[in-house]
């Protein structure tokens, strides 16, 4: 299978491989824990195993390899991904080429994302797109004029940190108020233990997850305030990148995009705030490819490049 | 000079136009008063005679026009450019190449700056540029990867309209805390009417414009105001463009760039705030071409079509 490409997709928690032709379809994929406590060596060895058990008897022509940054996509080394504690300089796509004998290729996962959607998902009958996905973080990246952003550090664009509330919420990167800190995952789980912390009565428990927070939005007050709030800073992010951008399609990915109200909150937003040229030409749109746009991005990319 | 293009510029105030060689030199320029309030059919006569004028005995290649949107440049029309009342639906390419004989382009003129100073400015050395211009308005472009951002609408990115106050000042695009509502020129003019009008003790009176308000920001508290808070803003504004587009320069022009402190202000800013791999990158510049930026770019733009 010469038109084939095996992607890897790192996660926090989990690792994902798929077989991706072409067009950007996966003919096969599975998954399993990250476990990243066990550290670098261990995760690899687990991953490579999958790799090999996706690719079976097959012969993909090159292996893709997604994984938040920062990372020198250049190199092919992850610099010490913020979602993988100790993994400082990992050369992974020398690691990757020596494992599993193809060329391969890294890329920001945000941005494979984005060239998933934008090749063979929500935007592919169009010409740019920004995409935003909404799990544990806020990653984005940006297809523009049929080109992915790649930036000049090639972590792409780092659409989560727009500051959305001036002097707010201390962000992971070190800025006040930045989207991420009210719209990722793990910061609404932050925001909802301070506020059990802080004795406010809540049928919230302080092991909730961000889709518990999402679910009990309508019956809980203090789950209400938290996901209106981060319902408004994502609205707010997403006008002023389509502002910034102009896209015609704004895709929204990721597990917490699927919950009630999401899309239909950003696309309000959009249509209500976006300047006037623009707000009458962008779409929002869900991801069409079911949490797989990463994989498929990755893969696609490193077809691209061995041909 | 077949290697040449006569660049037209449609400001608010003035009208330019430059004979642009291929290396982006200005070979000569004049501008004259637009004197808008004669409406777009005696405005256009006199942007046709300084042309002709300029042009002398040259042939130039191809003509290149710069202005603000919202247009059309793939139709060559502009829809009614917010700081010309009354162009509606004028088709300046088609009227250029009547009268000027020669091939026309039209493009964003924060588009074109931004391409002049990549192709022969501050950015020359650069893949890739922000491009912010404070003057009456904070208008913006992009390049990246070598590429101009034309944006879906073809009007570029609205890169003044991120918001920075939340809730904040109405801005001419009908949403709330655009950046622009706080940095631009007249902006700054009506704050101060505003605070004048309310009784506020001044030294600023009600003719003064953006320029004897930065002026006098050392001197007076309202005028100190008015400008700090201007600068927060840009320097809010210019972190999270580095950070959306990862560019290897921020360039900064328009008049009131020139004013102490400004281009000092957004480079702290950026480098205290934006995401650390882009910020350990980006650097912050004057524009290198004195204001024409958006001639060089258009002359250029339009010498590359013709090509």
């Amino acid at each position: 299978m010469p038109s084939a490409a095996l992607a890897l997709d790192i996660g926090a928690t989990k690792l994902a491989v798929a077989l991706v032709d072409a067009d950007g379809a996966v003919l096969r994929t599975e998954r399993t824990a990250t476990r990243r406590d066990d550290g670098p060596a261990a995760v690899l060895e687990r991953l490579w195993a999958l790799a090999e058990r996706v690719r079976g008897d097959e012969r993909p022509a090159a292996t893709g390899i997604a994984c938040g940054g920062p990372l020198d996509a250049a190199a092919g080394v992850l610099l010490g991904p913020l979602h993988l504690p100790g993994w400082d300089r990992v050369p992974i796509v020398r690691l990757a080429e020596e494992r599993l004998g193809r060329p391969a290729l890294l890329v920001n996962d945000a941005s494979a994302g984005a060239w998933g959607e934008f090749r063979a998902g929500a935007a592919a009958d169009a010409r740019s797109c920004v995409y935003l996905t909404v799990s544990s973080g806020l990653g984005g990246g940006a297809v523009l004029d049929g080109r992915l952003l790649v930036g000049a550090t090639t972590n792409g664009g780092e659409l989560g940190h727009v500051v959305v509330r001036p002097g707010g919420r201390r962000c992971a990167c070190g800025r006040r108020g930045c989207a991420e800190a009210y719209v990722a995952g793990t910061q609404l789980v932050g925001r909802a233990r301070e506020a059990i912390a802080a004795g406010r009565a809540t049928a919230l428990r302080g092991d909730v997850d961000a889709e518990g927070i999402a679910a009990l939005a309508d019956a809980d007050d203090l789950a209400h305030e938290l996901w209106s709030d981060a319902l408004d800073c994502l609205g707010q992010l997403a006008t002023d990148l389509v502002n910034a951008f102009e896209p015609e399609v704004l895709v929204l990915d990721g597990g917490l995009s699927r919950r009630a109200g999401l899309v239909e909150t950003v696309r309000r937003a959009v249509a209500e705030d976006a300047i006037a040229p623009i707000r009458a030409v962008a779409r929002v749109e869900r991801a069409a490819l079911d949490g797989a746009a990463p994989a498929v991005g990755a893969g696609l990319l490193a077809l691209e490049r061995v041909r």
